[in-house]
């Protein structure tokens, strides 16, 4: 199964190796990471996608408990969850194609940001599968460049009692 | 001084905590990553930023390529780059505030994502600075949870010559 891990941790020299290397030591591909500071300076919010079995995911919250830096680990539910990633993608676009790529990109609420004579770069925002939607069909021109933030997440406040309080 | 390195890897187990590793055996602290898949599958791009001097960071940019599953590293200019993180927070926001915050969250772009009677959460799009704009706007009705992922960058096309080629 495919697992999306939400971790708080705080924010120290090593803790993301630390975390990434318990992944690493029981053979687990991370499949995307994201980490980037909270609204206290001092704590760093590491979302991990990464895949096993249930058994293993368990242990491995358990063994992610149990390090010294880690505050609270959660498991993010999709179905309660806004879950969110960043594209940004360097598309082989030239006069002839242009037109039908910006429109592509309009129909996704994607935003141009670059252009040259041969190219078009938009960035894109939204769940996994609309991600995955707007790649392939961008493909179909020849994608240049791309660049992925992996996943993040939230809990749908409007669905109630889902997440047990972190700190 | 501070850096935006992106780095390619080989799709392997470990090789994110080998990447990580190495930032930590300096005392580096990595103030935020992003990884995902590229446009090749067993390719993965890794967005990091991190502080320290110009000599350390010529250093650990030296130590990372001589890793087996490194493929490129590439220093981020900020100035030649489109960089875009992704924020979603959640904002204490009760029917006496839901306006003032949905103006903020409309005059930046940003979309509302989910509203109860006394939070909204709200994504946003930008490069760091705006980033930092749209949470201090936030900061001011308090923040009950964020997460962000992390810079990722591509190179602008209409600006020449200024990224090597990467394989």
């Amino acid at each position: 199964m495919r697992q999306a891990l939400s971790i708080l941790v705080r924010n120290h020299p090593g803790v993301l190796s630390h975390v990434a290397g318990l992944f690493t030591r029981r053979a687990f591909n991370i499949e995307s990471i994201a980490a980037g500071v909270t609204e206290r300076e001092d704590i760093t919010r590491i979302t991990i996608v990464a895949q096993g079995t249930e058994a293993e995911l368990k242990q491995i919250q358990k063994q992610l408990r149990k390090l010294h830096d880690v505050i609270g680990v959660l498991d993010l539910r999709y179905n309660r969850s806004v879950t969110r990633e960043l594209l940004l993608v360097t598309v082989w676009a030239d006069e002839r194609k242009r037109g039908e790529v910006m429109q592509i990109a309009a129909s996704f609420d994607a935003r141009v940001v670059d252009m040259t004579d041969e190219t078009i770069t938009v960035e894109f925002t939204g769940n996994e599968h609309k991600v995955k939607t707007v790649m392939g069909m961008l493909d179909i021109y020849g994608i240049k460049q791309m660049a992925r933030t992996g996943m993040v997440a939230l809990p749908f406040e409007s669905v109630e009692g889902i997440w047990e309080p972190m700190i």
